[in-house]
């Protein structure tokens, strides 16, 4: 049972979304501001709307999708007593003030408002794997949870339209370190081995299994955090920055950029000198934290 | 159906693994250099030898297990006639040209040898998600895999004795470098809510499902690192860079340390400075890797 969407806007992810909407058997409605991108998805079911207007008189959810909030502004500000009663999704990308910004003009506007970011490039789409968040009030979610679905995994962070934005970038900071550290991990054992012996696909082999490891001393710091509590047990800072200087001394001597173990060692040593060598790991948060910064 | 297995080192790592392998069913034999540690191990079905040479007879597996490299080399020095024939298995850290001399040494004296690494503190072991990795003969590590497994998940990583101490290091230096990420990222999310509304756990539990994305780009990156190719498709390095200034803008308006943020920023421009802003973010290696920084 299709349900009626309308995504405003066929850029490359817009019409990605589209196709996975119609794919997924909804009604789907498209438009976009300039004419011709709309042909592949009419052959797959889409209606083209003659205009935004009657784009989003189609569907009770409205999905909007292009470049940047401005644009996004653009559009939608002449179309405020045609959404007055649906539900308008943005996942244009943004900051978290343009985020707040635009749920209030929505509020003002009586259009029920969800703010979202899709952590996927378009290829991602439709997988169930690929995260979707959004933000806004829980029912306006729960209401079009199977719908967006189509699309990918979708979570609701909370109320705060800001969440999705801050989220991406916190997400794509702990991809980017990481794949920083699987890198330098690459670096540092293919300059080992006899003529590079062993190759990245063998590393990550390991590293998929150790991952596991990682995820679980994750689940457990966060605990810490929460409770504002570090019991070091067998794994205290100073056992970290012992084996973090081995890490930069075998990182010097087989020529590895030094940047990752200088920042580890020099944020680890500010907490053990601070007299946490007895915590765990996850102290290290409040040195994160600049307003606990020493 | 039980093997015979000596440990020699009753420390806190080899009580644990002396307990694993009795919990296994193995018929486990021990010494310790001071008396008075086997005790609880007794109790438990463990032999305790009256002396090293008496505890390496025992066994044709023989597991060391001690602080160093150095004192590992006091005790084994005067054993090497009675481990000629046996397999012995040294789980004691140190670097990679202490297991190359350990290993050139057991082959001097006709004993099969295996170098290791236990990826767990002592609490760890026995579970059998945590990784133990060995290096050395295929045929020597197959023969004693199903002992060995008592103590975790055992991965054979090749020939050369140092590949495990190098493993060692790169596998923390990965989890270090997840876990930094991780805490950028809570302490982003956390400063952001009115009153810090978001937990660690919160954020945590949207991680473990964006690991899936971290692994899969991850495994697919290894294969680009081994064919020496980065396309950089849907999600090039320039695309990186702006993002990465987004988190560095982001980072900075809620306070947060500046340091990991940096180090992105420092690498990927260097790389798109040279020309690769085409490439994927796996084209990073070439920077990492010293031979060829800019």
């Amino acid at each position: 049972m299709g349900s009626k969407v309308t995504v405003l806007g066929l850029g490359a992810m817009g019409t990605t979304l589209a196709g996975a909407f119609t794919a997924a058997g909804h009604r789907t409605t498209v438009w976009n501001r300039t004419a011709g991108r709309a042909d592949a998805l009419k052959e797959r079911g889409a209606v083209e709307a003659p205009s935004a207007a009657r784009a989003v008189a189609a569907s009770p959810l409205v999905v909007i999708c292009v470049t940047a909030y401005d644009a996004a502004q653009d559009v939608l500000g002449p179309l405020a007593p045609g959404l007055a009663g649906s539900t308008l999704v943005n996942l244009t990308s943004g900051s978290p003030p343009q985020a707040r910004e635009t749920a209030a003009w929505a509020e003002r506007h009586g259009i029920a408002y969800l703010d979202g970011a899709l952590m996927s490039t378009p290829s991602g789409i439709g997988d169930p794997d690929f995260l979707q968040l959004y933000s806004g009030p829980r029912a306006v979610f729960d209401q079009h949870r199977e719908t967006l679905a189509a699309l990918g995994h979708p979570v609701h962070l909370g109320t705060d339209p800001a969440l999705p934005s801050v989220y991406d970038s916190a997400l794509l900071g702990l991809l980017w370190s990481t794949l920083m550290g699987w890198l330098h991990g690459v670096a540092l054992i293919g300059a080992e081995g006899p003529g590079g012996g062993v190759t990245a696909t063998d590393f990550t082999d390991v590293v998929n299994h150790w991952m596991k490891s990682v995820g679980a001393l994750m689940n457990s710091y966060a605990s810490q955090i929460d409770a504002g509590r570090y019991p070091g047990g067998e794994f205290p800072l100073t056992l970290h920055l012992s084996m973090m200087n081995l890490l930069a001394h075998a990182s010097e001597l087989r020529g590895v950029e030094p940047g990752l173990p200088d920042l580890l060692q020099r944020l680890t040593s500010r907490a053990v000198g601070a007299g946490h060598g007895d915590d765990s790991y996850a102290r290290l948060v409040e040195f994160v934290r600049k307003s606990e910064n020493h």
